[in-house]
C-alpha cells in the first residue's frame, strides 16, 4: 500500500453531509440516507471512483439537469415466487437497486434464491455494494448492470457493448468475504478519462482503434463514439476477447433485455438514438439451502487462507482473493478517516457553501 | 468454415454405438443413452473435443481403471425450495449432470428459479448441453464445473485454480440461441496436449514459466504440474488478469466449496494430493417470471440481428452471439453427417472389434 498523504475526514459526518446535499436537491430523507451510505461504503473500500467523489459532479448535477428523477415512483411485477422485475422510473440507481436487492434477499430467505431486474434504473454506483448486502443474511450476492456500448468485439469496428460489471459476494468466517467486482472490458472506462487528465499513455492491450490497432493515446479515443474502443477482457480473439465480449452481452441480456428495456447495442452511437443504458440485474442465494453455514465458512476460511500461502513472484506481498485487499482497507480507514483528493474536498467545499450546509467533516 | 474433406457418419447410427460400448461396460441401458446423447450433441455442434473421441480412450478407460463407478447411488438432499445437493458417487459425470439439470428445471418450473450443487462428479463432457437443457423450458440455463487446478493467478509460480469453465443458455426465437461456453483460463488445457501433438508452438499469452514469464513451447508445461501453467482470462495483471482468475475462483467456490466437497486448491500438485476435481453448480432461471417470453424472444432475436449487422474489420464474415457459429454447423450436419477424424474412427473400430458390436455407422 502506498503511503497515504492526503487530509482524512470522519465517515460518519461524510455521509450525513452528503445525505443533506441529496435532500437539499429535493430527495427524500429516506433515500439520501441511502445513498449517502452507498457512497462512503465505496470510500470505505478504496473505491474511490464510486465514492463522495461522484456527489457533487455527478449525482448532483444530474438531478439538476433532470435525468435523475428525485421523486420516483417504482413498480414491480412478479409472475412467479422466487424471480421479479421493477421499473426504477429514471430515479437515483441506488435507491431502486437497494429495493431490488432487497426484495431479492427477502426471496432467497423465504425460497432459496431470489432474482429482480430493473428498468429505467440509473448509475448505481459500485455492484460490490449490492452483492455485499446479501452477506449479512448468509446469501451469496449478485449484482449486474448494463452501460452504454463502449467496447469493441474481436473483429470489430465499433462499440457495441458496454463495460457490463458484474459483482459477487460469497460470505468467509473470521477471514474477508470473497468480493468480486470487475467490468467485463479490461479496464472500466474510468481509466480512460484517468489516463487524459494525468496527461499519461494508456498501456497496450487496453483500447483499439477502428481498425483494430492498439491505441496507447487516451486523447485519441472517447468511449462510447466510434471508431474504436475498450477492448473485451481477453483482449484479441487468441487470448480471448471473445469471451469478455460474450460476458459482456451475456450481462446486457440479463439487465437490459430480461427487464424489459431492451437491449443496449441500440443505444450504440452508431445509430445516435438517445435512451438510458442503465438496467440491473440482482440476485441472491441462500446458502443454508445447500449445506450448513458453519461448514460453508469453515471452509471459506480455510481456502482463502490455502490461496494466501501460495508461493508469489518476488516483490509480491501474497495472493489475495478478490475482496481481500479491500478488507485491509477498510481497517485502516476504520482507524485513521478516509482520505480525500484536494479535487474533491473543494467540490463538498462547494456544496456546503451553495446549500449552506455546514462544513465540519474532521 | 474450412473445407471438410473428412468421412462423414450418422449420428443415429453413433449414437446407438456409443450407448452400446457403455452398456458392454457395464453401465445400464438408461444411463448409457443419456451419455451417448451428449457426446453426440457436442460432434453436432462442432464441439469435437468433448464428443465421441472421447468415448473410448477417455470413458472407456476410466470406466475399466475404476475412477468412474458405473452403478453409483446418486443422493440428493434439499433445504430450500430452490436448492438442492447432490453426492454423485463418482458417476459418469453425463448422467448426474443429466439428473441435476433436471431437477433445476424442475425447480424453477415451479417456484422461478432453481440450482443443484454435484459433488463428487466426475468429467463431464461440455458445460453448454446441460445448460442448453433449459432452452426448451423458456429458460436460461447455468452450468459451471470446477476442474484441476493448472492456471496460475497473476504475480503466482504454481497453479492454483482450475480452468473452471461456465456455460449459459439464453433462449431466442427464430435466431439461434445464445449459448456462452467458456473456460475462464485464457484456453482450455486441451490446447496444449493440441499443440504438443501437432507439433507447433503456442501463441504468447497462454501459459507462463515459474518465474511468470510467457512460454511458447508446449512441451515445457505439464498441465497441473508445477512451476507455471495455463494464464487466465486476461493475462496479466494490467490487462485484467485478475478478473479472469477470480471469476476461476468464484467457480471453484460454487462447484466445490457450496457442494461440500472442499476448494480445489487442495488437490493442487504443489499438495501432492490424490483427489477428485469435479464439482458441478447447475441453475434454471425462468424467464417468464420476468416477462412475457414472446417479448423476450423477440427482442433476442432484434438483438442477435443488429450485432450481425456491425461493421466488421476486412475479412470477417460478422460479428457472432456466442452459438451463432455452432448454430450453423449443427445445420449443416444434419444434412451432410457428422465428420470423424481417421483417428477417432479407428477407437471406434477398435471397439467394435474388442466387444462384438457391428461397426455399422454411416
Amino acid at each position: 500500500m502506498r503511503t497515504e498523504t492526503r487530509e482524512r475526514f470522519n465517515p460518519d459526518k461524510l455521509r450525513i453531509f452528503s445525505s443533506k446535499v441529496l435532500q437539499a436537491e429535493g430527495v427524500s430523507k429516506e433515500d439520501s440516507d441511502i445513498v449517502a451510505e452507498m457512497l462512503i461504503a465505496c470510500d470505505f473500500r478504496g473505491v474511490e471512483s464510486h465514492g463522495i467523489a461522484h456527489l457533487g459532479p455527478f449525482y448532483v448535477t444530474r438531478i439538476r439537469e433532470g435525468t435523475i428523477n428525485v421523486s420516483p415512483k417504482f413498480k414491480t411485477s412478479s409472475s412467479s415466487p422466487t424471480t421479479a422485475s421493477m421499473d426504477g422510473d429514471m430515479g437515483l440507481g441506488f435507491v431502486v437497486g437497494y429495493r431490488a436487492m432487497h426484495d431479492a434477499i427477502a426471496r432467497a430467505e423465504q425460497y432459496g434464491s431470489g432474482f429482480v431486474t430493473v428498468r429505467n434504473g440509473s448509475h448505481f454506483g459500485a455492484g460490490s455494494f449490492y452483492a455485499m448486502m446479501a452477506l449479512p443474511y448468509d446469501m451469496i450476492g449478485l449484482a449486474l448492470t448494463s452501460t452504454w456500448p463502449g467496447v469493441v468485439s474481436p473483429d470489430g469496428t465499433s462499440p457495441s457493448v458496454g463495460t457490463n460489471p458484474l459483482a459477487i459476494a460469497i460470505p468467509s468466517g473470521k477471514k474477508p468475504p470473497f468480493v468480486l467486482d470487475m467490468a467485463t472490458s479490461v479496464v472500466a472506462a474510468g481509466k480512460l478519462e484517468i489516463a487524459r487528465r494525468q496527461g499519461t499513455s494508456i498501456p497496450k492491450g487496453w483500447a483499439v482503434d477502428g481498425e483494430g490497432k492498439p491505441l496507447t493515446d487516451p486523447n485519441k479515443i472517447k468511449y462510447g463514439f466510434p471508431p474504436g474502443g475498450l477492448v473485451p477482457l481477453g483482449g484479441e480473439a487468441v487470448t480471448g476477447g471473445y469471451k469478455g465480449f460474450s460476458l459482456g452481452v451475456a450481462i446486457d441480456i440479463l439487465c437490459s433485455v430480461l427487464s424489459g428495456a431492451g437491449s443496449n447495442i441500440f443505444l450504440s452511437k452508431l445509430a445516435e438514438v438517445p435512451g438510458n443504458p442503465y438496467n440491473h440485474f440482482f440476485g441472491a442465494i441462500r446458502i443454508g439451502g445447500f449445506l450448513p453455514i458453519e461448514e460453508f465458512k469453515k471452509q471459506m476460511d480455510r481456502t482463502t487462507e490455502a490461496f494466501e500461502a501460495l508461493p508469489t513472484l518476488p516483490g509480491v506481498k501474497k495472493i489475495y482473493l478478490a475482496g481481500g485487499p479491500e478488507a485491509e482497507i477498510v481497517e485502516e480507514r476504520k482507524t485513521n478517516g478516509i482520505p480525500l483528493d484536494e479535487r474533491v474536498i473543494q467540490t463538498l467545499k462547494d456544496l456546503s457553501a451553495e446549500l449552506n450546509i455546514e462544513y465540519d467533516l474532521k
